[in-house]
């Protein structure tokens, strides 16, 4: 298909989940993010040969939430290698994604590192070996990303560790069970700020687009996973990608894909693109409402799928 | 990669997972399977030109147990469409493969159609609309594998009848949600007997190559699913053809695949081919020791992946 | 206290739960069940002294339900002692009482014998030692009532055994454990018929008299259960004769005592009377509305409490 | 019973549990608690009368533990009244002492004040009430138990409170779901300095005689709780006292009881006494096994239970 297609497919659903950004619900577990006009909507393409396409409100910056988690997990394994399977699973949890229950019966081994438990504890073996882990994590979406400017929104990483219990039951639940180094609280802040970093959808595809070109930045040249190890990470994120939505989200889309609670998407078409979207309504299960929809629209209309 | 390669790499697995064949342990929940010598191991694979080929015991045959509900979901899937997913879901399951606490929470409705309870209602649906489903099955299977000898090993099924007392508890209780048209007991012993069919690995694999091939049987040149509903079928058992191992599965092998208590399983690597290999000797989580190691082996060694 | 009181505080606490008798919602998970009106209501207290003190609709009678269980784990103990624990427990079960997801951690083991489950293996138990079971249940009800003319209400029966199906679930689920040694359906059916048992509140009071009174029924001057035993099964009806609100009824009543689902509460003073109350508007746990209220208001009219 | 027997029944039980002292295992959770040597043994009895009868190494101080939470109960009942019952429920758990399971399906309402999670919110509860919650606590045990030398180990405290992940967990999934007040890691400070008050038993079965005696301190003839309120914590205590062996307890003892890691038991028998028993080695069940033996001799030789 010649690349100029990609822009109007994004332009035609741009247009067709209109009707959608009405119905989903922005996250109100923090103050920060219940303010958020739920209306918005953008979606952008990056290409394994360097070429971007957008639609919708493209500029709009927004706080990545757990799509950092795959950031997280992509620089714990250029430290730990398989070592990390130690601390955490990889299965699908089929709980909701902030279950205890799981982890305690797990004996404090969280099933995956896409679920919150598991992302946390995968932060706390990244932050033993980080002197400035936010620091570290922001250099890398500036570099990926070609953004010098990409910060943290405080407000939003301060209003989440204030109504972080839930998060810090986990963290002393998994402490209790032999399996965090440093103190939980240290390594929350740490993993709220991952969660505040602000990107916009342009940025976010292209900050992940060696997960679509078998690791390797295609911006700089410089390899950030081994090929190997990028089909695996790809291959977990399509099966605890989604929380308790990734059998739906794959059997829809056909892509890889992580979510977050501001409504962001980001889904990979190994040796393709990365598609990133936008939109803070969400869903039952947290996922953005016209996001998904945007994805299966994308995925039906270029006749996509790894299948 | 020329196909007389496959040949060779299916030789040099066979070599390699030799000393694994003494590691596993058959199944011994029903006598039946418990007699089978665990040192046996054979692999094929039936590419979407038409080519086989194949390496160890390719004649033996063996029940297929769990692998048929591949072929059930698919047969449901012609009769049903989009409307079977009232009754069972798409999500893994994240615990073990007849756990009924999670049934019990679901309401009745089992998480996909790959664990015993989805597997069940499937099978319970497709008996509302066929006057005689053994023969169906049985038919499908030999129109499918070219072998018009097909048959089942009704020892090994009066054995799972006999010990079905589990299986019954979940039918009996989504026939309590409400989630159950037929006797139970006339259900399970349909179930029985599709678990009972017997193939070897050649069979198999090629029953099962319209998986590969966007759902056109090559053989006959017959569509058994539309190609989006194929693609469908094959995320699905990405997430969820393992029971509790599919995370593992799917980031070692990097295909959608399925596996069966008597040592078998299949796998699909999307427009070029199915491949089935078969070693009595199960892991802990009840999938065959010498089986996942082969295709491990013939992931890496044909650097195969779908991501 | 002068037992003429008995008579007087009776007929008050009959008054009083008047308005309560609206409130609750008959049991519908049967027909049979559903059709009662729920506005009735009856008390019945016992005396050791072999006194009897009614009021409301007294000759009222009504299937016994799950109060029958109290009467087959007396069987059963009369036949296997405390051997019979090796096949129930005698813990509170701290989920609602048809939880499967507790009977299969527990691998088949019923948490107490006053759960759905743990009443159906007790039966199981019961009926290999029985040659007729349903013979020697109404037998035992005849003689200890002093009503050779109660019978089993079989469109009660009969309309359970239908809609057994989460029972059998159990049922199965025990068996897969080899905790069971008969039919599920012979079983259950046996239970059923336990359950339609119709007794009206004077001869439930009287029925379980030995419960009060050291293990020995009043009227004949017989053992049916040695002192201590009796004790004991106070202990667990105590602790788990209420499901889910065993704790509640202990605090708010301070007796041991049992609930049907028809609406009816058994108690026991020990050394006093036993007390049987029956209205069949239900509370959200199962239990009678005006049958409860009733119980605590006699057990602060006469400040009684086992501490 | 004339009261001399009673001197003559501990001896004879002090005796018999002899060889039961090295069968159990020290707690080994905190290094404090594992140095204790088991092989010790002492139980005291307090009558409603003021006599008191000790056999053992009766001098011998220990550390409460769990026992404390009755006194947590208590104090915060004589605050709160029947309001606390909206922050804890009054079902016995069944699952271990120490499950977040529950705790998440329950929304964060512990089951009873004695598991872990039910213990931490009374004390969060009571801390709210209190300026000084560790003077207060103290106090009150040199009131009731009449040595005004009684004294927090300081060391123990320390070592729970180094070791507390798990119960942070509790609490701070409490908080998630708003049923905290206070900072979770002030309360548990607070918690655990409770938990290593260190009394003797004969200490422990005076500071507790009020249950015994319809909620009036005999030595000082104050009324600690109403009568009803005090039949109502022993009613608490019988049906959830011993964690998950409650039911077997109630049914060996036929008394309400507390039980602590320390390897402490109180049991009550209303209207003549409190008994407080004392040797380090437990069992499975985290209860003492000498401790639970003595209590049962003590019921079958004075023929006692409440029913």
């Amino acid at each position: 298909m010649p690349t100029t297609d990609y822009q109007q497919v994004l332009n035609d659903i741009t247009q067709e989940v209109a009707p959608l950004l009405s119905q989903g619900k922005v996250a109100d577990y923090i103050p920060a993010l219940a303010e958020v006009d739920p209306e918005q909507f953008s979606i952008a393409i990056y290409t394994t040969s360097g070429e971007t396409f957008c639609a919708g409100d493209c500029t709009q910056q927004f706080t990545i939430q757990s799509v950092s988690k795959v950031m997280t997990l992509t620089l714990a394994l250029q430290r730990y290698g398989d070592e990390l399977w130690h601390r955490v699973g990889k299965e699908p949890s089929g709980t909701a994604f902030n279950s205890l229950t799981q982890l305690e019966f797990e004996k404090g081994i969280p099933r995956n590192p896409f679920i919150n438990a598991g992302a946390i504890v995968t932060c706390d073996a990244l932050y033993s070996r980080l002197s400035a882990p936010m620091h570290t994590m922001l250099e890398t979406f500036r570099a990926l990303s070609g953004n010098r400017c990409i910060a943290i929104d405080k407000k939003v990483a301060n209003s989440e560790y204030e109504f972080r219990h839930r998060n810090a039951a986990m963290g002393h639940l998994m402490k209790s069970f032999g399996n965090f180094e440093n103190e939980v609280d240290d390594v929350l802040w740490a993993y709220f700020n991952f969660c505040a970093i602000e990107l916009n959808c342009i940025e976010l595809a292209k900050a992940y687009n060696f997960l679509a070109n078998n690791g390797i930045d295609n911006t700089s040249g410089k390899r950030v996973l081994p090929s190997r190890q990028t089909k695996q990470l790809n291959s977990l994120l399509f099966t605890s990608g989604l929380y308790d939505a990734a059998g739906d989200f794959g059997y829809r889309v056909g892509m890889p894909g992580k979510s977050g609670v501001s409504g962001t998407v980001l889904a990979v078409l190994p040796n393709k693109f990365t598609v990133a979207v936008w939109s803070p309504g969400l869903n039952s299960f947290g996922n953005s409402v016209a996001g998904i929809a945007a994805l299966e629209l994308l995925s039906k209309k270029l006749d996509i799928s790894i299948f």
